[in-house]
């Protein structure tokens, strides 16, 4: 039997990561999206004017979508019962606000999946890269047993800047091997601010050697995302040291992070590590899922890659691309590795959630 | 009483490192450029026609050099016998040709500073960074006894991606913090691969991570730089363990390092580090040399900097620039250096060894 | 009934115009690519093994072809008999040496169709934009009777830098509408230069205002575009001055055109125009050929459009997009153009003109 | 008898043109910068506080200006009754609260030198390029009787985008020969739409056709520049059309124009064009002012010049430089100029008025 395709919402439509949910939902096979929602500034006005000017895709508005009237994002009420499922790409100052927003979505019996970081340290709230923790998503009841919820919660996706090198780690620790320190420089694109996010004054032929609050996220996040489950939500993973240092390039696309790892115990050969990669997947490539990379990690053996502008959109923006693996005399192994900033790293990572929830019958 | 200015050539005089060279001399208080110096397709041209349409400076060619007849590098002969000093930026392919074209040069009386690498690993040629190592310059009359020149020599500096951290190590490691481990990642500027160097389609929008060479250069260099002179020249630093990966990014000049430093023993605190830094201080600072930058290390305390276009011209291009010193949670501390690739880096690290070498009488 | 596909060669096949052939041909309807030629440098190679670390396409290379030996172009005996078709993107130097060569393929009984500049002013020889001038395909029995060639004959296209606006203009002209004076600044992407082409020192930050013989091209290729056949070949247009000033911009690829008209006679008003660019169509869409784009002029309404990042790929890289028409106080019309020079101006215009031959039959 | 320095201040001193007063006034000969004045967001900081993480000068901040105190550019009254002069570089919405602001301080008795557009076209107030239309200061008395101004008065300079074209077309007219049409198509950098400004996801890789309201400032106000004194104010040179189209590019700074001339009656020579661009000469070079050009007009015959890279600083940042004369077959010439937006195009040009006024003794 064919499942009908699931109606779902956009909060936060409108910016440079709701637009790409936009680009990635048209002609998805599981999910139709009737609900886009913004600030109250664009609510009343169909998409297309709403975004005039500031449509930042390459290919068209759907032309579905132009036509949809904007909701106010705040206006809970307002959204259409059919709505099963909402993705949220909303962008406000206060996280404490976007908690509240989100949870009263799930509270209002709608399912969130979130790209913004506010309930990324929510202990209840799962924070999830499909590839890796998967299993973390058993924390949902945990939540709505919590929190009160029926059938809402609320998923997260961890930030862009780690997506490059998490899925490389996790695959070597699931074989066996277990890292102790990570040392990581990335070379970050101007979309990971959003729009108008970088001045072009100040990165044309510049590096800024800083990003505000990434460093820690970097460092933090990774430890939830290999955490364990307990009965109040995830516990953090222990014995593993993260030391980042993000910097700004002029590239628009594709996030490059240059990482030095050192295990604990037993160390894997070059061929050894090879091999983990090439053979690598997990659930999103199991289920054949619409937006699952065919090869999650795939290793670049020419010397110079990967490159932003050669491999960011591998596999429809969804792979992993790794290169340049040698062996180091101070830690263990170091490497380069890359993705697509805003669609494994964000929109296409939460929606890459979505799916699995849905194969997995999580929406009613 | 006023010295007279010294007689100079430039050899490779028509390439970007030669150019700068020609630009950092006019004007010069100690030198004055009378020979220059390319290959056979460009010897007897005049200097403005053989860098017709490819004059990469800002300001313009100098009068008086516009007109100099070039010669044919390899013609050791035609030189003027009152040059008393040549800069080599030549670049052949054949580093053996290099070699011995710079060590003729020598035994014909001339002395050589070079940019090239040829000679960075003969062991009884120093190579320099005056605020470092001048000490080195001491195995000059070995190396003159060595190889039988009587008043000509062969001197060296290092590679431009080390210039940025290896003055703030050594400026610790003299106040009596031993560094034991270094993991660098380099993010250099295009016109480290000269002229045409990097192709536009290869760096628009985008990061290369891989600079043929440039990490051995990286992690070897220092460790002579740092060593001490035996009766047969140098013996390399021991107990010091370097690690880079240097990528391209879209940046014309301005090499960015950021830098993890571990000390074997006892740690400085922040305070004493920036406190090192800011009063450090070499032979260039002391004789208060022509292109000595004031202050050798500049500490920026604002969390965005260094930057390639607003610091790499610090001081006339001379000064390291530092910032975002943190202490780190697997090695002891990590920051960010800057310094500029063709000035500090090249043409005018080597010009600083000149004039440190003029001041100290070393030319008849 | 169902044709076969023809087998195809590719003369310069791993130069950047050559391997977007090979990515456009991927699986193309009509042709298959069974020969790639290029420079003797690369003969005897397979094609990956010619292209290793200077393919730049950002698909991967076609595993098909990724395996064919790479044949020598000046060794025309070696082409398989089976051959039907040459694609032609050689680049010597001599452009005799190229007429002389593409001649030689046809004579040996291979029809040539070329994005070379070498053959463009050759009487005989059409210039075909196939939404244009698709009947100057009727030179082709001309050629063939006054070279002796049995069933070769050499087609080529014109430049890059005209393919924005020529259709614009023309599409007016069939309607009766006959442009006097045209007035254009072309703001090119470096793509345009082949690779290496561009130093990327000479672009990052900066626009060059000029391009060798760029200009001559794009004022005098269109006359023979808009030309009549007589008995010898084509005749040029008169009556028409075009005057160009080509400038050279840091953009990957999308040549953009900003463009005044002015008429003879009639002048159409704003609506006409676009109407006439709304509705035109050539051969190239009555046919539905693969590579034609369906709406062959797409005017934007936005006033900050056509922009290279945005849609230079519109319709595969096809179409052309224009936009701010606005009345002119000295001309009669400006606008601003954009194509991309790759696909549309090289390429996919090379092998729209091999869709149309193909189904009228030119081939054996 | 040395004539003592003029306290200045700067309104609207903590944007991109601010600075770049700040920068161009340290150590100036006639001016003492002792008042900036901002928004009300900034009044109250010290300088340094107030700009702090976007000062985008590439030489620091000078000491002096780092400790004053911003004053609220509203509050007029608050202004030390020393300062004899201001530069405005305000940006407000509101063009009428400009107009309102700027006469307030003239009417107060501080002469405003503004780079603001708001007064371009208030007929008694002069828009003033110093090498050309310097008699217009003239209207100076004529604004005070009309306005019951006592000292203070407005003076104003026109857009960055027409100046690197104004120059050479007046130097021509100056002659004898009289410009009848111009067609002119810019290509402008990102800093002339000051800071943030130009999002980086909407320049890099990219050219954007369109800059809102310059292309009608660009045709409208050299007509004022060249126009003539009457009773009132200027009138408008009549008899000649400007039409442009400006673009953005990827350049950081230095704006390029193509330009194509037709004469009314006489046309020169190319001899006689270039040859009047030598020559050509204003009241700032003739009293040699401290930023005055000492060629206004630099001519470049290398074919691939102006260049904003390596022109755009040419003589302080205030010279225009020229190339590529061509006789053109539709119009009589055509030329590309380049001139710096932030400095002759703005600071620049402002404090180059502020100096002849000064030599003029216009200041009590």
């Amino acid at each position: 039997m064919v499942k009908e395709k699931l109606k779902v919402g956009i909060l936060g439509a409108t910016g440079i990561v709701g637009q790409t949910y936009v680009k990635l939902l048209e002609n998805h096979p599981f999910f139709d999206v009737t609900d886009v929602a913004a600030s109250p500034r664009s609510a009343g006005k169909t998409f297309i004017e709403a975004v005039a000017n500031r449509w930042h895709m390459k290919t068209k508005i759907p032309t579905k979508i132009s036509s949809l009237k904007v909701r106010d994002t705040n206006d809970i009420e307002s959204i259409d019962p059919n709505v099963k499922l909402v993705f949220s790409a909303v962008n406000l100052p206060n996280k404490e606000e976007i908690k509240k927003l989100e949870f009263d979505y799930a509270r209002n019996g709608i399912p969130v999946i979130s790209n913004n970081s506010a309930h990324r340290w929510t202990e209840d709230v799962p924070m999830v890269i499909p590839e890796i923790n998967y299993e973390h998503l058993n924390v949902i009841p945990i939540q709505q047993k919590n929190r009160g919820f029926k059938k809402g919660f609320v998923v997260v996706k961890p930030n862009c800047s780690i997506q490059s090198y998490m899925t490389p780690l996790f695959a070597l620790e699931q074989k066996g091997f277990i890292v102790k320190n990570v040392i990581v420089t990335t070379l970050q694109a101007v979309s990971g601010a959003g729009y108008p996010g970088v001045a072009s004054l100040d990165i044309i032929d510049n590096v800024v050697p800083f990003i505000g609050g990434e460093e820690e996220k970097s460092e933090k996040e990774p430890l939830k995302v290999l955490g364990t489950i307990n009965e109040k939500g995830i516990s953090n993973r222990e014995n593993l040291l993260i030391s980042a240092t993000c910097t700004r390039v002029p590239v628009t696309d594709g996030h490059t992070a240059v990482v030095y790892l050192k295990f604990e115990g037993k160390v894997p050969t070059k061929e050894e590590i090879l091999e983990i990669w090439k053979s690598f997947h997990g659930p999103p490539q199991d289920f054949d899922l619409p937006l699952a990379p065919k090869q999650p990690i795939t290793y670049l053996s020419e010397n110079n890659r990967p490159q932003p502008i050669k491999d960011r959109d591998s596999d429809k923006g969804m792979a992993v691309t790794v290169g340049r693996l040698r062996e180091d005399t101070i830690f263990d192994y170091k490497f380069v590795a890359l993705s697509h900033n805003t669609i494994r790293g964000a929109a296409g990572g939460a929606i890459l959630i979505g799916e699995l929830l849905y194969q997995n019958e999580y929406f009613d």
